[in-house]
């Protein structure tokens, strides 16, 4: 009889447990602040841009107005994709889930990139800035391979969301639509240790290339405890169907013990600030469109919720606005999770590099609860 | 100014942290112990087949001879692929990673399974089956496509692990070759909360499907930390030339403080009981055959290592003598990892499987470390 493990304080999930440190991403959970490099995420949202943020990701610093020409430009330089690729994509069952594709996608392209094998820290800054500006290319093209519509190619004239909008919708989108959608990506850009950032880390910390870090995180991602959350708000509101059915939909549910997607979160344990700039937004268009049907709805479920489980912490993350922001720009929900990787590639990549500096294997251990001292039995003297 | 975290306690790498319970493996690190339900690894490997033992991890339970027969031709009625992902790994690039293939292929292969996006027990443990049938199917043929070899189909008459020497050399082994290549993927099979099964577990934790897992584990095992060591042990052994110059090369890397591939572990302080297997088996083969310049070369590194740092807890690991038997097979040390990726496929999947039924969402935390308190700066305020 060999002696198991007597240790057994658990930290299911992780939960609390701090694996390494970062200077990206402050998040306070119960005040619900959210800062990057010690900047309120509302004022990146007011004042910044995607592409701005991203190199201040990448960095760990505010970039010059230099700098950010440089990158802004590497980034349109690197928008094209291989032709390969998108006979590859055009091919995908068009039934495929668009997250499965977006996976088998990007790994695809690390077979042709010949730096790929390379893990320096530069060539992961390199392949960091050209997956950045191709995972829109990338994710444009699935949506429309899938509704059987023609690829299109993108602009360098256009931001990277408005070039987004253009490749997806087969249209420019107007300035305001260009800049909504920026602020989306700039909320969900990065977030510290989420799940997906996690296992790109986890990929990393074998030093495994950036590829395979962030194919691991795409399949993270895809999960709806996790990216997959914004969708299934929406398939909420359409089953919900009118705002006077609201409360009694979230009553039942919740007495049946069942999980409310967009709200709850494993960190803020009040209002998640990015969902109060998107609710901002939001009321900002029914001031001047009236009240949507998906906004009244929405209304009524976050009163209902935060009435009845606002004491667990259970209240809206950035997911529960999300959803109809993208709705508003005409896209559907199918790929919401792909542009949630549209925004956290830029978390994931900064995160990895960030680790990568100074890298330690992860490694953890379970609490071994099996048989023990057993032996193997012939398949005869088995009943 | 907001309050940032004040626990600094910080579990590097996850080193210790236990974040589960698990029944399928149990490793003390100290006295050189690796069991799976409770039965020794060395019994595993002399008695069982690798077969038996991924259904006994699947189901976390020995299983009856018609369960073992019922799992085995379900492993041999599912090996072969779909024509368009031969198709699909025919058109790889030939100087593309392996490891960056598998990945792809896979994650590939998740497209066109209907199955693929069921998250239930019953679907995850089908795909399962169907996946480490395919493994071998897949790592064959990538490494035929990449030496320029024709694809071969596989044979259902073979077993598991003869089957896929069959697929890989274009000939039948013999028995003494399947059987050896049987054990060398028994010793591999599983290893408990290790970086790539819990990478599979992190993407898991999102409720994400069993090809996200798998193709998560892929990236994260491909890493030289992890899968890649038994590829850099042949390299070092290659570069090392002859025995008589084994001592010295060893003594200056230790004194470059570079790291010694093949000898290390996060669990094992002591003697990897999975290396003795296979040196028994190496010693075996040298008493027969006469010593191979390999195996001298191995002896005195091991010898060295032991010698300078076993005080530090670093003796050979698993890594350290697979590759010379994998050699010793006729394969190429580029398919190593792959080969490594075939055997810890039941491993991945049965821990995925045992950490869904009680499911925990895998998010940890950081220490913030960066600024507090910022503002974002108009571009043309800034230097
Ligand atoms: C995000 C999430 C996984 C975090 O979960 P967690 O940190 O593991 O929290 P727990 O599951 O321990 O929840 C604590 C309590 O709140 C309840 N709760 C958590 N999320 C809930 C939700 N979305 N709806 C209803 N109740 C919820 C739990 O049932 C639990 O109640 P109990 O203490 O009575 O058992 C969880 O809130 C969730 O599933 N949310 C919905 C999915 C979503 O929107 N995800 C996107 C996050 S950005
Ligand atoms: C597997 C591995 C990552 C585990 O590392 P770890 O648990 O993080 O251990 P640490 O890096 O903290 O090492 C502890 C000490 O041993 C030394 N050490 C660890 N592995 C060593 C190696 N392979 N060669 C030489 N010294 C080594 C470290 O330098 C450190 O020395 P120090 O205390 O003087 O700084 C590490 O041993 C390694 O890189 N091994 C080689 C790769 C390999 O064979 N991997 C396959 C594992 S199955």
């Amino acid at each position: 009889m060999y002696p198991v493990s007597n240790m057994t304080n658990i930290a299911k999930g992780l939960e609390g447990v701090l694996f390494t440190e970062s200077k990206l991403t402050f998040i306070n959970g119960s005040e619900g602040i959210l800062t990057h490099l010690g900047i309120p995420i509302q004022e990146w949202a007011e004042k910044s841009t995607f592409e701005e943020l991203s190199l201040a990701l990448l960095d760990g610093e505010l970039p010059t107005a230099e700098e950010l020409a440089k990158f802004d430009a590497q980034l349109r330089a690197n928008r094209a994709i291989p032709d390969k690729l998108i006979e590859e994509i055009a091919s995908f069952p068009k039934n495929a889930n668009p997250m499965q594709a977006l996976r088998t996608a990007v790994s695809y392209l690390g077979l042709f990139d010949p730096q790929s094998e390379d893990v320096s820290q530069e060539a992961r800054r390199e392949i960091s800035i050209r997956l950045i500006a191709q995972f829109a290319t990338i994710i444009a093209a699935i949506a429309r391979a899938r509704e059987g519509q023609e690829i299109i190619a993108p602009r360098a004239d256009l931001t990277h969301a408005g070039n987004f909008l253009y490749m997806l919708n087969g249209k420019e989108p107007s300035p305001e639509q260009a800049r909504l959608f920026d602020i989306a990506l700039i909320l969900h850009a990065d977030h510290g240790m989420n799940a997906s950032t996690f296992t790109a880390i986890a990929t990393s910390s074998t030093i495994s290339d950036m590829y395979s870090c962030i194919v691991s995180a795409i399949g993270a991602l895809k999960g709806p405890l996790h990216g997959g959350a914004n969708e299934q708000v929406m398939v909420m509101l359409d089953e919900v169907g009118t705002p006077d059915k609201a409360e009694a939909y979230i009553t039942k549910k919740l007495d049946n013990k069942e999980k409310i997607m967009g709200v709850g979160h494993r960190v803020y344990k009040y209002f998640d600030p990015r969902s109060r700039v998107l609710r901002d937004y939001a009321a900002m268009v029914a001031d001047k469109e009236g009240k949507s049907n998906y906004y009244q709805i929405l209304e009524t479920i976050e009163k209902t919720v935060v009435d009845r489980i606002g004491s667990k912490g259970i209240y809206p993350n950035v997911d529960f606005y999300s959803g109809t922001v993208y709705s508003d720009l005409g896209i559907k929900k199918e790929y919401f999770t792909p542009i949630f990787a549209l925004a956290r590639i830029s978390g994931w990549c900064a995160s990895v590099i960030e680790y990568s500096k100074d890298n330690r294997l992860l490694r953890p251990d379970a609490v071994y609860t099996g048989l023990t001292d057993q032996h193997y039995k012939d398949l005869k003297d088995r009943q």
